[in-house]
């Protein structure tokens, strides 16, 4: 399935951990694999903490390792080389355990949907997989 | 199974895309996942634009971040720790929902196969996994 | 199930391959996907070559890349800022195909749990799915 996310910054990182926590539970796996996956090309998944100067250091590394502008060739066609550059340093899914129902995060850890090309309507998938 | 690829420059970003979604396609898989990974140490997976100005722009980001000679331990004994530090900051895997017997790539997604230590034989390994 | 890892330096790559091959073959699946994880928000799971030279490499490239004091926001709250980031440039897990009851890991493939605040104890998830 597909969560539906507003964004609402340029570059902004969305906690989704509750979304996905919701779909371990809908679908009744107990032990098995939770793949979160974006069908887009300058956003990114990826795990870690939730705390806000944490979240503007993560933004602020981006924009540091890739400069918004330096003369990029993909420029020439659309304005988001930058975007697509930091789509990939993060990558585009992450795989988490499901354990007795449950997603193994450990206790810092949350869900984001980075974007990174906003604002946009964008969508994530959620696939589910049990372990048999 | 493995795909063989051959590739031609030193760095060189492939689309395998189109094989990808043919072994989907043989394995008749409806819903499920398909995992891309290489066995190499100086090669990576990764899902973005195939578009020729961004191609050029994801290397010679890498050419940036990761210098082709900075004193590199590893130097001293092959001539490709450039090639490693780029593979392990793209990743050696990229796992790909599969919704309907299709692969869910949005858009503008394709999938490549990174060379970064070229030009080789190279090969890259996809798995499907059904959902049940 | 879950490694246990006493780590012994702030920055640290433990080679994780042979604990991850052993729990392979007690599951006795033949043919699947192992995902190998890690529940913590400053360490990393990757796949590289095991050569001393390197991983000094790969550690010095992460300090190269994310500076350990540059004012991070983090840093009022916990000293460790440069930490979670290098972590969300590695990422927090890879999925390895398995073969005829074995990993597929290239000739110069080993699988690293990376620590990045350490000396600490340490887990490290392993969850083997089955292709059917």
């Amino acid at each position: 399935m597909f969560l539906d996310i507003k964004t609402n910054e340029r570059m902004e990182l969305i906690d989704i951990t509750n979304d996905v926590k919701e779909q371990v539970s809908k679908s009744g796996v107990e032990q098995g694999i939770c793949v979160v996956s974006t069908p887009h090309t300058t956003t990114s998944v990826f795990v870690n903490e939730k705390e806000s100067g944490l979240r503007f250091d993560i933004l602020n590394l981006l924009e540091r390792l890739v400069s918004p502008s330096a003369g990029y060739q993909h420029d020439r066609i659309d304005d988001n080389a930058d975007s697509h550059l930091k789509a990939v340093l993060l990558g585009s899914s992450e795989t988490i355990p499901i354990i007795d129902g449950k997603l193994v995060l450990g206790t810092w850890q949350s869900i984001f949907f980075a974007e990174m090309d906003g604002p946009r309507h964008r969508k994530v998938n959620i696939t589910i997989i049990r372990q048999n």
